[in-house]
């Protein structure tokens, strides 16, 4: 059976240890998570909004929507993928050490996907990149070959395309 | 005692299960997450990196190191604020409805806080925003009382500024 990635977008009480559930639903079955983000939505009524991608065959699929959407401290559950096309961005910051040829070379590909330099020295730059996350893998894959030594990326922050409002 | 905010930067196993560990430590205990990302940093050694931003007293601070230390998967912890200044960048995508009035403010908000149109119909907007975490806080706050239906934050990528290297 094919494999297929969602977007899930879930709204919960923002209460300790809702993450921990969540995370340990998959955890406990082995199931997927390729991208995390957690946003707090409302202070006064203690909402957080989450949004996670993960892969699977549609019944596993499936199936992880029913438990998400049984967990307690959980509200309601959208299926992102189902309200058609949504935007989906993530950012990153890569630092690159090198000299001559890297050097002028890294500089040369940041221009390109349009990533900026946010620090410098002698021997090293700090670019931030945002897009879609396919976009950034690209870049992170050419700047593994020019000497990338730290990364840190965001996770992938989605919302639907149109007016609809998703989570009540 | 005063309450500190400390960001750190953890290297693990890339395995099933580490995610809900480490929020585990913290939820087991009553401790903050404000904000957790995770960063595949090398496929082949099968390493990621969380990035995560907490808050306590020194003392409590110093105890989530020495445990985050000793649980299995994880290889190093290094202490983001420890290295002096670095840069710490977020990403997030709100959706606005309105009409009027509120619609053209909320373009004019957008654009003194640089934040970009991605999607737009007649009585919505998708804006895109990234910056220092504040710099979003300051820009939510606003499209709340403007008309936001939905938010979608990524959390903070973060990384220290010069050319050290903090995990290995």
């Amino acid at each position: 059976m094919t494999t297929e990635q969602r977007t899930f977008a879930v709204l919960v009480d923002n209460e300790p240890g809702v993450l921990a559930r969540v995370v340990g639903l998959f955890a406990g079955r082995g199931y997927n998570i390729s991208s995390l983000t957690v946003t707090e939505v409302d202070h006064e009524l203690g909402l957080s909004r989450i949004t996670l991608e993960t892969s699977g065959t549609p019944i596993v699929l499936e199936h992880v929507k029913n438990l998400l959407q049984r967990l307690v401290p959980v509200h309601s559950v959208a299926d992102l993928t189902s309200f058609g096309p949504s935007v989906r961005r993530e950012l990153a910051l890569l630092k690159v050490s090198g000299v001559d040829k890297n050097r002028v070379e890294s500089l040369r590909i940041a221009d390109i996907f349009k990533a900026e330099v946010v620090d410098a020295g002698l021997e090293h730059f700090i670019f931030q990149i945002h897009g879609e996350p396919e976009h950034i893998d690209r870049f992170v894959d050419l700047m593994r070959q020019l000497g990338m030594v730290d990364i840190s990326r965001t996770g992938v922050a989605a919302i639907s395309r149109g007016p609809e409002v998703l989570l009540k």
